[in-house]
């Protein structure tokens, strides 16, 4: 099943169920008025879009509503919690590296993990505004929405109570980060708004592709309209989501509609130096990797981060080559440019 | 005017106008179904809410419902964001003099703030569920709730945006700390459910203890039903909520419904050594302070962090010495012993 939210309706848009093909939409609010109150009563709401979703796809529905990514808001256009772990080492050993520190041994066995914050995210076709002296950078991940989960849940639990799976842009401003994380209180104004898929799909929907709680698939990252990455969202996954989840629920409860993202996906490469996609490497899911490469090897980078104008695409395609989830499409604007 | 929400109602309760002298209340559904809906059409909510509290306070409701602290959620019982400052810098420099480290002079011109977790809090009179080996400890605030905040707002426009004034105790798991800050992304497992106070007022009711976006009273702390502390919350806060809201907005929007705290309320001592209350000092708002002081003196902190069956009590009362927002009284249970 796959849903989304279109930006009209409030601050929490209004629900609609997708085809599987992303070319037809329905709203539902005779089910729930918003994605968010649909995960609060999941069990009675599900079975009901399901067959919206079945009918949908059968095309017995007359004039179906075209769907648009463009007139969508995230899936949860703002969520009660976004906790985004960093379950790929790789990307994590890379940061180290390019400052020539050790990876602790304990980043193998306790999850990294930080509070986001969810009060509101820009659609997945909106702007991203933001000084390009903030250092601007995209982070394409996978993120899973949960339904309730008890405190000191298990992975196993954690796993189950996984209602939804999308892609996330994880916008980071990579200039403040340094001053901030001295600061010892992690991320907090380098970590501006995120953005989610046009659609949010239920894990059913991603078939095979989705097992052990990671999705087995490449995410595609495009750069101006050229590919810049499609490193394997199951492969050198540390922590499945199961584990990440649980992380979250050690102390306290997490409640239905909780976001939590897997971490920039990130691949080991053939080389110490890396590989671009033009180099037969799987590339990267943000600026940021690409330019501890460098950093590696030629001790300074130079690929700049996102100028204005610049428009970073995020995208998963099933093993047919259609789609998934819709394309994230966000493009930067200056603070004094807001219409770039 | 003054507001809380029952737990009765749902995730999100059942918001209730609450009569100066916390005697009684009144359900509001014809108004706004819960806060939140309040905050987020306030203009139009505001009159409404404040004429049915005028008529509270006048005795002209017959029968109106006795207020029972114990019946509460927290004022908002979930919230879209709750970022939490840490404005009174004694605070800071004490941890950090604990550990024979500097402050760096940043921290008197740039925020401490972590995103804290959002997604359910406990009630103010709801027990704190935790395993006594996570070192337990309390830390008393003042939070404001604020509406729509532009990004990049300054402090004086992030302070027009406060439309209510809470207490929190912002529960702290003082042993999961280090480790949690080592890994450089801040608080997650250590930050469990806050508890907040079981009404929030509008900024109005504080009269002239209200004033350049800080409030100038004492905050009143007792464990185990002993006086602990009760320093003034408008002395040594280097940073006003305008500020603070100000450092949360740079890089992006604040919506309507945002919970932001001041941090541990802490006032310089006389002694370098601290001053506890029975010793004419005005005491602390966390036993970590308490322990920093002990280990500066002694090498080592000798009070311990809570255990199961000890309670905090966290007030604040007007010039007449009665309470402004209820007490929030939560007791530490252990993980094995839910009910104690």
């Amino acid at each position: 099943m796959k849903l989304a939210s279109l930006k009209s309706g409030g601050r929490d848009g209004t629900l609609v169920v997708v085809s599987r093909d992303l070319r037809h939409c329905r709203p539902v609010p005779a089910i729930a008025r918003c994605l968010q109150a649909a995960l609060e009563d999941w069990d009675a709401c599900e079975p009901q879009l399901r067959q919206v979703y079945e009918a949908l796809n059968s095309g017995v529905f007359p004039d179906p509503l075209p769907f648009a990514p463009q007139a969508c808001a995230s899936p949860l256009p703002r969520a009660y919690q976004w906790a985004d772990g960093s379950a790929y080492i790789n990307h994590v050993e890379l940061v180290r590296r390019a400052r020539g520190a050790e990876l602790p041994a304990s980043f193998y066995s306790d999850p990294l993990m930080y509070q986001g914050g969810s009060d509101s995210f820009i659609g997945p076709c909106d702007d991203v505004v933001a000084s390009p002296e903030w250092g601007v950078d995209f982070e394409a991940e996978v993120a899973v929405v949960t339904g309730d989960v008890s405190m000191g849940a298990d992975a196993d639990a954690a796993a189950r109570s996984i209602r939804l799976v999308m892609l996330v842009n994880d916008v980071s401003l990579r200039h403040l980060i340094p001053a901030e994380l001295a600061k010892g209180f992690g991320f907090f104004q380098s970590k501006p708004a995120s953005a989610f898929s046009p659609v949010a799909v239920t894990p059913d929907e991603l078939g095979s592709a989705w097992r052990g709680a990671k999705l087995h698939l490449p995410l595609l990252v495009e750069l101006n309209g050229k590919p810049f990455g499609r490193p394997d969202a199951g492969t050198d996954m540390t922590f499945d989501f199961g584990q990440l989840i649980a992380h979250l629920a050690k102390t306290r409860e997490a409640e239905a509609g909780t976001i939590v993202g897997s971490g920039t996906v990130s691949n080991k490469q053939g080389s110490l130096w890396g590989s671009s996609i033009e180099n037969g490497g799987v590339g990267y899911c943000c600026l940021a990797e690409l330019r501890m490469y460098e950093t590696i090897e030629a001790g300074k980078p130079t690929t700049p981060f996102m100028q204005p104008g610049d428009t970073v695409r995020i995208e998963m395609l099933d093993a047919e080559g259609r789609s998934i989830f819709g394309a994230i499409e966000n493009r930067v604007c200056g603070l004094s440019h807001p219409g770039c």
